[in-house]
């Protein structure tokens, strides 16, 4: 099994997670997603990320098909420890916070963030690399406290984000959130329920590859890896 | 079954036509996405559309989530008419394709031609409104054509977009370039494979409803409701 990925993307991260619960382990290649290399269009023609090469050759393109194809394919056989729950209701709620933590935040947030910080970095100044616009940072990061308020109110009311048991939500909350920690942009200090939650989903196995992750010329925070932070 | 909606939303689109293929009615109550209603952010935080709810009283946020929801509680008894196919690699196809226009298609070309020439028509001066960024409207045209070659390259290669059959990828498809057609952006000329494809869905009863639709001082183009165009 093939994941192309990139280290600064949600959705990819959100991938590797599954991929970890479900036992699997992927050959990882990391695609730069502003540069439309010709052999990935071919596969993706959207240029998005991440793009899993399964069992059959066949990509499969995008988070949402990715962790469908997943759940219908080995969700079975993990039986209590399914990253979907059983009902109809229950799963829409999962996806529902899976659009959050992977839409939302990510526009509201975690894409400007991870370009004005990572990938301009990496950019030449002809595919529009620079330093960061500070607006653009300013904005993002405004927006990171509703955003942090709503996972502490999640956290608070339930066990896991999306109710007693662990799910694709976590998966998908802990993909984000990673990044923002990574970056430095998150504080705790504000709402201990989420550092909590963060607390437990960092600790998880599935989550080792993430944490051992680095960014060229961008080192993370100093508590990154740290699972008591 | 009440969903809140709005005429110019894809995502929105797309669940109408969803359930006009199930054959249910629901109530529909228009929201405008950047009022932010006190009441609608207390059934979704995101503040996004739609949101339907359902037999349970429940809200279900989102069109990835409710179109999920459908095939999973309604899906079965639909048998060949089913909207999603059977094997898992087809459905990560469906479900890539609907990411494709109600993700792709709208950051690209939908969602900056809905808002600076239907929604600042609505818009008092303090809500944004006003005439419209000719900077923006020049960017989406540019973008509108490669999505078209894409459709005609879909429409063409294959009998429905995602197959052999009608699925929920047709569906997003047309609530997307409806929206689109009745704006009067697309130049039918160039893709006839794209034509013949759209006029074959938008025949479908569960059509109807979309080509009645009217925004307030915006007509739609003169052949939006032709079957025959």
């Amino acid at each position: 099994m093939l994941l192309f990925h990139n280290t600064m993307s949600a959705p990819s991260r959100f991938v590797r997670l599954l991929l970890g619960e479900y036992g699997e382990e992927p050959e990882l290649q990391e695609e730069l997603p502003w540069a439309r290399r010709p052999e990935f269009l071919q596969i993706n023609p959207a240029g998005t990320l991440p793009v899993m090469i399964g069992e059959a050759g066949t990509g499969i393109v995008g988070a949402f098909p990715i962790s469908e194809y997943l759940d219908e394919t080995r969700g079975p056989i993990m039986r209590n420890r399914r990253l979907m729950p059983g009902s109809p209701l229950e799963r829409a709620e999962v996806r529902r916070l899976i659009d959050w933590f992977l839409v939302k935040t990510e526009g509201d947030v975690t894409r400007a963030l991870v370009r004005e910080r990572a990938f301009k970095l990496q950019m030449s100044a002809a595919e529009g690399g620079g330093a960061p616009d500070s607006a653009v940072l300013r904005t993002a990061r405004a927006n990171i406290r509703q955003h942090m308020r709503y996972l502490g109110w999640l956290a608070q009311n339930r066990n896991w984000l999306a109710g007693d048991t662990l799910t694709a939500a976590d998966l998908a909350a802990g993909a984000a959130i990673s990044i923002l920690d990574y970056l430095g942009e998150i504080d705790w200090s504000g709402e201990p329920s989420a550092r909590d939650w963060y607390q437990r989903i960092k600790s998880r196995p599935s989550f080792r590859g993430l944490l051992a992750d680095r960014v060229r010329r961008l080192p993370p925070a100093p508590h990154y890896s740290d699972l008591d932070f």
